[in-house]
C-alpha cells in the first residue's frame, strides 16, 4: 500500500535544514523563515495561507514590541526574503497549507519553526560551525531542532502533493511560530485551524528518543503551563521625609512572590510556580513606584495549571490593592496538558514497524512529556471535538542537550521521518 | 473668692476610695460602681443620668459578651447594688451628672471608674491587703488609682453642690467606664455630652507626678490609638488529600501580620503597630479555616494613628480576599491624641500656686503623656469646638508602678485634689 | 494444605471487637487495651512481651505528657485492667508476641490498637450506640477500625498457636500503639523487632476495599510523613514604649509559616507542607514572646518528605535567629513511604483466590495508599534487609468514612480476614 | 577687630562658582574639581594635601568601580586638569589645606565638592543654561549648590591667608568628596583630620534658609543613616524539572525585604528602612540564583540607626542561610546624627548680627536638619573629643528645590557668606 518510493532526497532535506539553520529567527519574528517556506510550498504547487488569518494578531502572546518586529522584518528583507510574501504576512509569522483544500480537513500536522535565544557554539566540533551553516544571527540559533522540523514538513508537503489524488480527505500542515515559551499555538487554534479535524500529529526530533533509529510513538504528560508578566504601578515618595505618601511596588511584588510560592500543592496533580525575575525601584531613598515580575505556572493537568494561575492572579491583584496600587498581568505564553491517544499510538507503531530505519527494540509506545510543548494546545483542541492525537519523538543521537549552544542532530533522521509521517497520514486517510 | 473651707473630709474621701477599691470591676462592667456613685450623688441632691443615653450601647467598644455582662450585673446585685439603679442602667455602665442642669454646660470633668485585670497583691506590705480593703474579685483590682478618681469626683460633686448658687455656668461630671483599653470615652462623646462645653478637665493620680505634693498642670502628647480584633474565616480541607480545596486562614493571618508590621514609618510623627496575639487552625493535617488576631495601632497624632489603622484595615481585607476568604475587624477601643492648652495650664498653675499642699518646686507646667488615655477623646472634642482642655497629673508617691499588683497611692492626696479642682472650676466659672 | 477448619468463631471475634470498641483509648495511652490483649494471648498459652523493650520510651514520638499518661493508666485500672500487666508495661503500651519463640523470626504481622480522638455518634442508626458497645470514653472512639484489627490479631494468634507444631519458622505479631499520627511504629522498629524478618504484613479494614467480599492484596504509595511541633522563645516588651527591646515570636512564626509553605515543589514526587495550628502572644500591647506551631510534611517518597522536613527545620532555625530568639522542634510522629512487593501480592492473591469469602471480581492486586500509615516503617525496614512486604485492605462496606463519628464496618469480615492471614502465613512458612 | 575689608570680590566668587558648575563631577570622582581647587589654593600660597592621606582608599564608601574612576580621571585630564595634581591624587579625590600648618589645629571647616546625578535643565529660564555655564556632563550637575560651597571655601582660604599672621591657632579647610550618599566624610574623619580640633563648622546654601538675607546659625536633627547594597548568591535550577535543586535568591531577597520593613519602631526615636531597589533572577523558568538590593536605614539618633542597620544585617544573613545561600552586605555610605551646639550658635549669631547682609528677622538660632548630611560625622567626631560644632544654612532664594534639574541660587549670597565664616573663624581664634 505504502511501498511507493519518495521523491524527496536526503540531500534536499539536508539543504532545507541548513538553510533554515543559517537564518535562525526568534519566536513570533520568523519573517525570513515563513516567507521561504511559503515560496517552497508554492513551488510545489500548493497555496499557503499567511497573515492575520493564520493567527489573529490580538490573540497572540509574547510578541516582541513593534520596534523589534520591524527590525526583524527589515533584516529578513535584507537577507532576501520575498517582499511579496512579507507584504502578505502583514507582520504575522507562521503559515497554514492544505494539501487538498477541496476536501474537509481530516488530519493536521504541526511543525514549529522558531529558533531559540541561545548563542550558537563556534567550536569546530560543532558541525554547523565546521561546515559553515551556523546561525547568521547573534544570540539566536536552532538549538532545538525546529530547522529539522521545517525540513521534514516541507518534505512531507512535497510527498503528499505527489499523492494528492490518492487522498480522500483533507490534510493540513501548520507551520507554527513561537513554540518556545508556548506563544504561538493558542492563537492558531483560536483561529479555527483545528476545527473539524479528526487527527492531529506533532513530532519532535530527539527528546527521549535520543539515539539513532529510535522512536516514541506517542508522548504523554507534557505539563500545562501559563507564562505571564506582571507589573505593579505604585507611587514614589521620599523615603526619608514622607514614606507614608508612597505606594511601595517593591514590597507589593515581594509579598506577592512569597504568597504565590506559598500556594498549596494540588491534590490532583503536580504543580509549579516560579517568579523567575523581579525588578523593582529606582533609587536608594525613593519609595519604589514600579515593579516587574516574570512568572510561570505549570500543572500536570490543564485544571491544575489553571488553578495555579487563577490563584496567582488573585494574589497579584489583591496584593496590589493592599499596597494601594494597580497591577497588570500580561499573558506571555501558555499551553495545555495533553496525552497521545492509544488509537493513534497503535497507528504510528504499525507504520513504524514497517519502516526499516526504526529498530524494533528502539520503538517505544510512549514516554513522558519533555517539559511543556504547545502542540498540546492543538492536541487538546482535536481531542475535545472527539478526535485523537499523537506527539512523536523522532530518534537521533544528539551532540548536546536541547537548548545547548552545541545542540545538533543527525541529518539522516530526516528522510525516514518524512517516510514515517507520510505513511501515518496515508494510513489515517484510509482508517 | 475661693477661700471658703471644704465640707468633705479626708476621712470621707478615704472611705469612698476604699469602698470602691473593694468592689473593683472590669471595664464596661462597672455595675456595682455605677450604682453606688448614683446613690451617693442622689444623696447630695443631684440627679445623675444613667442608661442608654449615657453612651449608646451600639457605639461602645470592647464590651464583654452578654453572658459575662449578665454575670457581672448579677454579682453587683449580690453585693448589694441598688436594684433600682441597676434597672435604670439597663446594662450600660457609667453616668453623667450636672451640678446646675438649668444652665448651659461650660466646664466638663472626666473621672474614670474601671479597674484593671490584674490580680491584687496579698502581701502584707500592700496596704489594701493589710488593712482589709483589697479587691473582693479575683483577677481584677484598682491598680491604676481610678478608685481615687471616683472619690475625688464625689468630693468635688459635694463641694460644687454646696456652691451651686454661686455658679453662673453649667458644670458636668462624667463618671466614665472602660478607660483601660480606651473603650468608654468615644461612645460618651458621641452621645453629645461635650456639646457646647468651653472647658474640659481630666486628672490622674501619679503618672509623672509620682511624689507627694507634686502636680503636672497639663500633660501633652498622649498617643492616639486604635485597638481592634480581627477574624479570618477560611475553609477547611484535608491537608494531605486536597489542600487546594481549602482557604487557609493561618497563612492569611501570617501574611497580614507581616505586611502590617511592614507599613512604612510616617514622616509626620511616631507610629506603632502590634499584632499582640494570633491564634489559627484546629489540627495538624487540616487546612486552617479560622484565625484571630488581637491588634493595636498608635500614633503621635490622631492622623498618624488613623493612617496606620486604615492601612491595616486595607491589608487585612485584601489579604483575606487574596486567600479566598472573608475577614471581620471589630473595634475594641480607641483614643485620640490631645495636648493640654496653655490657657488652661495657666489657670491650673494659678490655682495650684494658691493651694498650700502643692510645693512650688514640684509643680510642672507640662509633662509628656503616659501611653494613651481616652480622656483625649473628650479633650479633642472640646478643642474642635473652640474650647480648651487640660489633663492634670495629681502628685502622690506610688508603692509600685501603674498596673502592678502592689500599686497604691497616698490617700492624703485626695483632699487637696478636690480643693484644686474645685477652685479651678470656680475660676473657670468666673473667667 | 490449608483446608483445616478454624477454631475461632465469628461470635468470639465479634465479642473481642466490641470489648475493645467500648474501651477505646488514645494513641500511646492504650493501657487497658494492651493489658487485655496480653491476658488473652496468655490464655492461648503465648508469652507476650511488654514494657520498655517493646519500644524504648525515649524513641517514642507524640507521647502524652506524664499527667495524662498517669490518668489514662489509672482509668484502665479502674476499668479492670490487670494490675500485673499494667505494672509490667511500666507506662509503655503495645506488645509483641512470638508464636514460636524458639525459631528465628520469618514473618511479622502488624496490628494497630489505638483509637481516634473523635466523639462517637450516639445516633440509633449507629450500631455501637444501638447495641450498647459504644466507646465509654468521651472524645475517643474506634472510628478507624483498629478494634477489628485487634480481634483479627487475636484470632490469628489463636489459630497459629493451634498450628504451632506445623510451623517451621518464626511468626511474630506486633500489637502496635499510636498508629494515628504515625507515632508508634518507628520506636518498635528501632527496638529491633523486624531484625532478620523476611516478610512483613499489615492489614486494614476498609480504605479502598470499601465493600463486602473485596480485597486489595497490596497497597502502594502511602505518603511518607513527618509530624512536628515548633516553639519560638522570644522576649516580651511593651509594644508602645519600647518595641525594639522585644524579640517577636509571633512575627517569627508568621514568617516561618509563609516561607515553609513557599518551599519549592519537588521534581521527584509530590510533597505537602502544612502548618495546621499557630498560637502566639499574650496581650494586645505586649511584643509576643512565645509562639507554637503544629506542622506536618509529606512526600510521595521518604526522600521527598525528608527534603521537606529538613528545609522546614532550616527555615525555623534561621527565622528564629533572624528574630533574635531560640526555637525548638519536637518530632511528634513520622512514617516512611513503602510499596507492597509483587512477590507478596502474588502470595496474597493466590490465597485469596482459594478463600470463598472473597469475590474474584472484587480482588485487586493493588491500590494506591490511603494517606499515611506507619506500617510503612516496618515494611521499609524489612525491604531494606532484602525481605518483602504487603499492606492488605480487607473489604467491608462502611457505614461512614474513616474517622467519621459514625464509622462502622461489617463484623462478618473478621473471620475471613483471620482465615486469609492464617493461610498467607502458612504459605510463607512453606515458601 | 573684624572690620578689615575683604580682598576677594563678588566677581571672583561668581567666576569660581561658574567654573566648577560647568565641570560638575559625581561623588568620589571629583578629579577636575580637586585638581583645580588645589591649583587655586597653591596660587594663594597654601600647600594642599591630596591623595591617600586625605582619605585612605580602603575606608571610603560608594566609590565607583575602577573602570568608571579611570574614565572620570581621563575626562578630567582632557578638560585640562593639572596632570601633576592628578598624579599626586593617585585616584583619591578631595583635599585638605591648613592655613597655619605650624599651629595645632583649632577650627575645621568642611566644604563639600561633589555634584548630583541629575540632568541639568536646558530651559532658558535656568540661568546656567541661559548664561552658558551649565554642566558639560550628561546626567551630572551641581543641583545642590556645592559649586557655591567651593567658591566660598576658596574665598575664605584667600581671606584667611591674608590674615594668617593674625591667627593664633590652626585653621583647617576640608574640601570633601562624596557628600551625596554620605560617602566621603567617614573616611576623612577616620584619617584623623579632626583630631585635636575644638570647633568644626559646615555650611550649606539654602535648605531651610531659602530666602535672601536669611541665616540658620546652627541646624539640629540631621538623621543618622547607613547606605548599603546587598547581594544574595543562590543556585540556579530548572524551575520545571528540578526546582528543589535550586537555592532561590529572589525569594530570599523578597523575604528579607519584607522582614526588614517589619522591624519594630524604636521607642527612643524615629527610624526609617528602605529597600529602594531589588533585582533578581535571569529567566522565566530558572530558579533565580542572584539578587541585589539597594538599601538605607535612618535614625533620629546614631543609636537608633545602628539598631536598624544591625537588625537588617541579621535579617539578611539569616534569610540567606534559610534559603541555603550566601549573602554579601557592602557599605555604600553613612552618617551620624549630630546637633549644632548652643555655644557655637551664639558665636555665629553674634557675628551675623554684625554682618549687614543678614536681616535680623531672618536670622534663626536653629532649624531642623534637612535629611542627612555627613558633615555630622565631622561634627560628632569633634563633639566626642569635647569640642563644639555648628551647621549653618546660608540664605538664598532658590529657583527650584534641591536636586531639581533647575535648582539655582543667588550668587550675591557668596560674598557675605565668606565674610560671615571669616569673622566666625576670627572670633573662635580669639575665644
Amino acid at each position: 500500500m505504502h511501498d511507493d518510493s519518495l521523491s524527496i532526497t536526503q540531500e534536499q532535506l539536508t539543504q532545507f535544514r541548513r538553510t533554515f539553520h543559517r537564518h535562525a529567527e526568534s519566536g513570533m519574528a520568523e519573517f525570513w523563515t515563513t516567507a521561504r517556506i511559503a515560496e517552497e510550498l508554492t513551488s510545489f504547487g500548493l497555496s499557503p495561507v499567511v497573515g492575520d488569518s493564520v493567527s489573529s494578531p490580538e490573540a497572540r502572546m509574547g510578541v516582541p514590541d513593534s520596534d523589534k518586529l520591524r527590525a526583524a522584518e527589515a533584516r529578513a528583507r535584507n537577507e532576501g526574503a520575498s517582499p511579496l510574501w512579507l507584504q502578505r504576512m502583514n507582520g504575522v509569522t507562521g503559515l497554514v497549507v492544505d494539501i487538498r483544500p477541496d476536501l474537509p480537513v481530516h488530519t493536521v500536522l504541526r511543525f514549529d519553526i522558531d529558533a531559540v535565544n541561545v548563542q550558537e557554539s563556534t567550536d569546530s566540533e560543532h558541525r554547523p560551525a565546521r561546515e559553515g551553516f551556523a546561525s547568521l544571527h547573534d544570540g539566536v540559533s536552532h538549538a532545538c531542532g525546529h530547522d529539522g522540523h521545517i525540513a521534514i514538513g516541507l518534505g512531507l508537503a512535497l510527498e503528499l502533493t505527489k499523492r494528492r489524488d490518492r487522498l480522500t480527505r483533507g490534510v493540513r500542515l501548520l507551520f507554527q511560530p513561537g513554540e518556545e515559551g508556548c506563544r504561538g499555538a493558542r492563537a492558531m487554534a483560536a483561529a479555527g485551524w483545528l476545527n473539524g479535524a479528526r487527527h492531529v500529529l506533532a513530532a519532535h526530533i530527539g527528546m527521549w528518543a535520543n539515539e539513532d533509529h529510535a522512536l516514541v510513538c506517542g508522548a504523554r504528560g507534557f505539563l500545562a503551563t501559563t507564562k505571564f508578566d506582571v507589573e505593579f504601578f505604585g507611587k514614589a515618595a521620599h523615603a526619608g521625609a514622607e514614606p507614608e505618601k508612597g505606594a511601595n511596588s517593591l514590597l507589593a511584588a515581594a509579598s506577592a512572590a512569597l504568597n504565590m510560592h506559598a500556594l498549596p500543592r494540588h491534590g490532583q496533580g503536580d504543580s509549579r510556580i516560579t517568579v523567575g525575575m523581579l525588578e523593582a525601584g529606582s533609587g536608594r531613598n525613593i519609595i519604589p513606584d514600579h515593579a516587574r515580575m516574570v512568572c510561570e505556572t505549570r500543572g500536570s493537568t490543564t485544571a491544575v495549571n489553571d488553578y495555579m494561575f487563577e490563584h496567582c492572579r488573585s494574589i497579584i491583584e489583591h496584593t496590589a490593592a493592599m499596597y494601594g496600587q494597580r497591577s497588570l498581568i500580561r499573558l506571555m505564553g501558555g499551553s495545555d496538558n495533553a496525552d497521545s491517544d492509544d488509537s493513534m499510538i497503535r497507528v504510528v507503531r504499525k507504520v513504524a514497524d514497517e519502516t526499516p530505519w526504526f529498530f524494533k527494540d528502539r520503538i517505544r509506545d510512549d514516554a513522558p512529556g519533555f517539559g511543556s510543548d504547545d502542540a498540546c494546545v492543538h492536541m487538546a483542541a482535536v481531542q475535545r471535538q472527539g478526535g485523537d492525537a499523537a506527539y512523536l519523538m523522532l530518534g537521533s543521537e544528539l551532540a548536546a542537550g536541547h537548548h545547548s549552544p552545541s545542540f545538533d542532530f543527525h541529518e539522516n533522521a530526516l528522510l525516514p521521518s518524512v517516510e514515517l509521517l507520510l505513511n501515518v497520514v496515508m494510513e489515517l486517510d484510509n482508517g
